[in-house]
């Protein structure tokens, strides 16, 4: 069992050093609680500190939009591609699910990818309404990622924060991240992160800080975690 | 990556100077949160202060109203239509879903417009049934406005106020702010805006209050915000 | 923009004086809330105190339970109909639905009306089932009444009284007047009257106490209101 | 408009003597609530106390069962139904509906009644779907009875205990009595009655305390009422 | 009205005495609230302290299964059924509900019983889908049981805890025993009874707590309850 | 009635030494609580210890997983399956349902098995619409277990975690053991593990605590059980 580290400040240590390679990982949240930088870190930092080249498919943003933003956090992302590092794959919905993984099998292949990110899978549900094939599809979306000997990242979309509530992702995937703006007493907001569940490794429990600064993500333990 | 100052009284420095130009943010909030007035500033402000033409899209109230009420805040709408600076298109829910952005395109290209009001978005639910080709449809609508270089407010009616319920439109757009009167200890109400995602952009976080003034609006952050 | 008076006892301060002329206002609440008392009254003093005709539109009782219920605050609406101030129209909601405002244009003619009392408008919802058929259609009765030159009271039934919920009823309306039985610490109960929209005027947020007495209804500011 | 007295102890104060003649009263609970027995008490005290006949209709209990029961309060009504002042409709839910009042006029000429009791009303729902016709068949139900001179207490069953909430019954009737079982500190329950609307009629609003005592209903105003 | 004691140790005081004989009582909690052994407590003190014979109809378990579970509280069914006082029928809920009380009134008269266990009627709802028909159904099932002679529990299945509901079952029937398993501070669970209902009986009110001990249930009335 | 030890620790003196041989006991939680782990340890324990030989059906993971993350806690289930004390069975949601428990049968007797796992029943409910179908398929794939002379760990997956909700698995099973992951003031989270039923067993009620640690489950019986 290989270990992989995300390269995500702060994160690697809850989990003991990193990902198991060629595990599903689902980043779930509502809308601005970081999935898409977390995802894209983990794409960025594979390529930059690991030598692992990316893929970046993605039905929510144009690539110029994540060019631009990622830019911000000082990820040249374009010249990665140009590189030969990373490809982005940005495609519609319908697309994403009918073809499966052997439109992203190609672009794998091109770059030579270990890892990647897939913003959003939550439209699987949009096409797909019985729950049973809604549940395989997904089921063998991820068993081809790891086929192709992929380590991936799953961005779910979260539709309420109060209530937890479980869907059949997170049972089909090997680990559960959970991103949310807590209220707190007044009336700041604090982003925390939540380790679900892990197939085959321990993790830190509890709901951890983070924060979104000028050079990507930063992960702080809970209290009383050594 | 250009930052546009919204012009409304306090907003500017919780996004660190303004929005991303191209960006489509979304106000949402219950009847008489505020939306519409904070929707016809920042297209007025546009106007008057950064001499960028604008259009505003309802289908909610007659253009009278609209003229009417702006009036009470100072804001002479309609010297600023006959300067051809400014275009309202009052329209009906159907006509703009299904006409899209060509109808808007027209009037956008009359006054050379750089801002755009869409009260409200609300109505693309009850003409298109199912999830997928709701999203695509707002999608494209959103990326219809960008192509024409507009940055805009698109407005959408929430239906409660309890619970923090996220659905396709707040995944699809740039930015959320969100209006809210938050109930106090006691029986007063209190006026506070939320952002809650902006796509490429630092934000101050947390609920801070703001109040509609005779002059319009006017939003102070949160204490403990240098 | 004219602002015109109701004439309830407590209600006008909070409006700064009053009701913008045409505009139709949304009173809601649950069973027993005091609806169709703020109602009448509405109608009552236009006629009394401010020379405005009235109409009451009903579908909930019969007009001899009005006339009855009306006297026991010392209100003659008999005699005000008699003297050609005043019209009730009983009608069943299909009806009411079907002919929307022709059927009210003869009885708005008749006695030169200014105010009107719709009681109730949730049948709408009974008869039209798809949102955006229901939506025009409180729209166009909406649009309809202001272009009879009326100010407009309408009723709506609200089915719970814990969660603030808004539909589009609450979005087509200028302005809406929310009353509530609120549960106290202790057995007792409270009458509190909410602003909770009014387009194009300032009002004064919060729960402002209310009680129905013998002449009347008569509102209570939320202290620490000037 | 006239008055007359339940003659249930210690409830007739709290709506200031009695119900206006002719009106429909809704009695709401859940199981065990005491909705059969206040409803019957109200019949017979008309019919022993103010020389009122009174007819009972049921779909919930064969006669057997109430004329045990209400022995138990040393209530006699075989006597009474022996001395034409009363009559037991004991009907399937089907047949109620279907027939409406007619079958109902029958028995209340026999003995000249000028109260009822319903129970229970609920069964409305079950036979008729749509809200609309639901809505009118209750309405006429209602007039029907108020057409024979007689004033109407209709029982409804309610499924749940937290929330508070309202559907059409309470609309179309003039006044509703809540009967609750309340939760308190410690595993106790504590009986309550609230009077949520009275047409025409002030009331003592508030919950009230209750007991079912070996003679009947006795009601205890909440403190702090004169 | 003849009163007949359960048996159960600490029951038969809650209700003054016993249950009214020929009544039908619906003993209802979630999975392990001790609805069963309840049930079939009641059916063994029968026979063997009253000398009532009785009937045990399960859907839920196999004959063996309830043999050798009641065997563990010291109770012999096997030995009474050999001994002609008991019966126990297993059957599958579409046959229980088809062929209602036919198929028991064999039983029923080879024993000569004069109590039953029906365990459980939940079954009713999943054969049964329009309200009317499964209100007839049980409403008849029950009348059947107490036209043979017998008194009845009958199981019904809660899916939830939290909320109190409250469904057609309970009102149908004379008596509801609702079983909990209450959460307590700490994270102890303390199991509590109470009685919801009782038609034509006084009852003491509130959460009574019991204990399901190696010779069967005690219950403990609440402190304050003479 | 025969008792056996699970050999997870801390459990068994939670039932009083153990589970009754034969009985189906359902596992059920949300992602990550443990559900797999316990289930497997089930198995493990009862082949290393107990010297019965076990089967694990599972849908969920690749047979490669399984191994993987079972060797973290020590147990080599590959060397187990060579020795013919273990088999593994994956299979798809669809067969597992169609072919009941044919399709089991046969590896059962290939090992003697004594002990099963199946991971997960929830498909069930994605391939059988109507209630009553679903309820008798669970009930007489439980009796096809039993009828094998199979103790059975049957996994339910949870989809929230508020509210105690229970359906018909937790009705047709013979004990139900529910894993939390129960919030703590603080940020932390606590493993709780809660016994809800056991038939024909007493059984220690409450939350306790439990950890996986690197040999597997252990669980704290709560403070103040003996
Ligand atoms: N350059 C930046 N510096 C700091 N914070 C940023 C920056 N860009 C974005 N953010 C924050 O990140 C949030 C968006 O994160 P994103 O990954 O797009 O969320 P999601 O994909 O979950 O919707 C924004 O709401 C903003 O608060
Ligand atoms: N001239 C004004 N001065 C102060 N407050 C106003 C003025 N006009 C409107 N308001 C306030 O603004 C609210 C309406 O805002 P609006 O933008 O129409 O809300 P929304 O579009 O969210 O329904 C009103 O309820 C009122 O409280
Ligand atoms: N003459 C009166 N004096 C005082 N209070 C009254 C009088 N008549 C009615 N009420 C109160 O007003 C309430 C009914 O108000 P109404 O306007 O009919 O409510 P709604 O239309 O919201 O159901 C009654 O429940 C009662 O409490
Ligand atoms: N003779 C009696 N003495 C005291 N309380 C009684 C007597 N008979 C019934 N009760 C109480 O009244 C309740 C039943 O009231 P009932 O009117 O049948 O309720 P509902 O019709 O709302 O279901 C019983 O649950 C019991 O608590
Ligand atoms: N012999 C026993 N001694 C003590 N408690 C027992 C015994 N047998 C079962 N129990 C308890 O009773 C519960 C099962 O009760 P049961 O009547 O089957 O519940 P239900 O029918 O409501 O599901 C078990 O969960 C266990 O806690
Ligand atoms: N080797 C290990 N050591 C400690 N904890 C582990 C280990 N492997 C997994 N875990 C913990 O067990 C959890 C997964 O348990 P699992 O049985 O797969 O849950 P479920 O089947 O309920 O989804 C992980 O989330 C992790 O916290
Ligand atoms: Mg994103
Ligand atoms: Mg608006
Ligand atoms: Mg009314
Ligand atoms: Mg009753
Ligand atoms: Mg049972
Ligand atoms: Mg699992």
């Amino acid at each position: 069992m290989e270990i992989i580290p995300t390269g995500i400040s702060g994160f690697d240590e809850l989990v003991h050093g990193g990902i198991v390679r060629g595990n599903s990982v689902l980043v779930e949240g509502i809308p601005g609680a970081g999935k898409t930088t977390f995802g894209i870190e983990f794409v960025y930092r594979g390529i930059t500190e690991f030598n692992e080249p990316g893929v970046i498919v993605t039905c929510e943003e144009l690539p110029e939009s994540i060019y631009r933003d990622a830019l911000n956090f000082g990820w040249d992302l374009r010249a990665l591609e140009e590189a030969n590092k990373l490809r982005i794959l940005c495609t519609s919905p319908e697309v994403l699910q009918d073809a499966e993984v052997n439109l992203i099998e190609e672009v794998v292949r091109e770059v030579g990818a270990r890892r990647i990110l897939v913003d959003s899978i939550s439209h699987f549900r949009n096409v797909l309404n019985d729950p049973l094939s809604l549940r395989n599809a997904v089921y063998s979306f991820c068993n081809g990622l790891r086929r192709l000997g992929l380590t991936s990242f799953l961005v779910k979309e979260r539709e309420g924060e109060g209530q937890r509530e479980y869907a059949f992702e997170e049972y089909v995937v090997d680990a559960v991240i959970r991103l949310e703006n807590k209220e707190t007493p007044g009336l700041h907001r604090l982003r925390v992160l939540e380790i679900c569940k892990t197939r085959g490794q321990e993790h830190f429990s509890g709901k951890h800080t983070f924060r979104i600064t000028d050079t990507g993500i930063k992960v702080f333990a809970l209290e009383g975690i050594a």
